[in-house]
């Protein structure tokens, strides 16, 4: 990367560890994003799902994967990680993958309606159950993209949840996390739950990431202004060059 | 980039040379964004804006600027161009360029509101007035992006920005204008206009950029749904990777 500019003391909050966000902080920072600094739910969900697609396609480029089609499952939640996984997968078809949704329970919010909208007219396929045969899935898929629960406390495990997360364990291709793994809590982690071999933090990592145990975490986004960044004491990383995704 | 499954058929459209659209076609393609597609306006100038800021810093990267600081003038207008303008300084600052931003007519749009609260609280300064004297211009910036008139025939050329167009005609630092060159006309050009370094076209080019004499011409945007660009009988080039901009 270029060099900037850093004062000494920008220098010295940067070797400070990266902070954890415990839920609380992670919520005050996204209300204070909304409703200070003005950015759009659109707006955001954009962002977010387009790093979330570089961040796939950094670490699985198409060159790297072993079956015959770039196949991916993205499994999309009711709420905002569900809408950004939607977003994602658009950017997946654009970036020349083929990706399959799977998004059991669709929201009614209008905002999310449309991103399910643009996908359908990009003419990716939507599933309309999830195979229990989980070697259906490991044979059909190179990667799947878990966007189900995120952050979100409001959706309690039950069906299909619970059921779908059964599958998830058990299936033997490589798992993408966004944000927070599902099933696991925000931030304890988990002791019986997925273990993704990819977790895409977005914007700051939340605690539940120090649990985490696969193979490459990375932090996507960079949107947040640097004031919010000083006010929570982030310390996060210099992203390399004018990239969207950095791996921590 | 990887290769991809092109069937025979899309490759004699590949080599089908690029569209260049009318002001009619152009229009069309967006209502269809819009209505059909369901993209967001709040979306798409996140998209273009971001993109604008990546095919800039790729033309001119931190490290090829000659002056002090990387300074670079954004000049925004009242319409859709000018918030793009807005979003593309947002993301400049994000990659530690230090845009100033010269935005004489602020729109009423409530989205356009909170695209430039977003720059005002990201600390980008905003200029009252742009000195006529134009060698302070090109003492101040290392470069201009012209995000003033762009499309939109609902500005007629008026003051403040036949003034404006006056001092851009006369500036010697280096001009990037987005998607029309401020002044021309979106089909025929200009005999006496600004006469841009660089041009980015949003999605696909549009007529007048034929006349476009520049150094650089650059396709950014890279969201146009495959059947859109069937439609519209595109042929657009294949971008580069996953960046979302490519030269042409």
């Amino acid at each position: 990367m270029a060099s900037v500019n850093h004062t000494s003391e920008q220098e010295a909050e940067l070797s400070e560890p990266i902070k954890f966000l415990s839920k609380v902080e992670a919520n005050a920072m996204e209300k204070e994003l909304f409703e200070d600094y003005r950015f759009g739910q659109q707006q955001l969900i954009e962002i977010y799902g387009h790093s979330c697609a570089m961040a796939m396609a950094k670490v699985y480029p198409l060159s790297s994967l072993h079956k015959k089609q770039p196949t991916v499952l993205v499994i999309c939640g009711p709420e905002q990680n569900g809408a950004i996984g939607l977003v994602c997968a658009r950017h997946l078809r654009i970036f020349e993958y083929e990706p399959t949704i799977f998004y059991p329970k669709r929201s009614c919010n209008p905002l999310y309606l449309d991103i399910t909208i643009q996908c359908e007219k990009m003419d990716i396929p939507f599933l309309s159950y999830l195979p229990t045969e989980v070697q259906l899935i490991n044979d059909a898929y190179n990667i799947i993209v878990d966007a189900m629960l995120g952050l979100s406390d409001k959706i309690e495990l039950k069906e299909p949840f619970s059921g779908i997360l059964t599958t998830l364990k058990q299936v033997k291709i490589p798992m993408i996390s966004v944000d927070v793994p599902s099933g696991w809590d925000a931030e304890n982690g988990t002791t019986d739950g997925i273990n993704p071999e990819v977790l895409i933090s977005l914007a700051a990592p939340k605690k539940c990431a120090t649990h985490f145990s696969g193979k490459f975490h990375l932090l996507a986004g960079r949107n947040l202004p640097y004031d919010l960044q000083k006010k929570y004491e982030l310390n996060l990383p210099d992203y390399p060059g004018n990239d969207c995704v950095v791996q921590l």
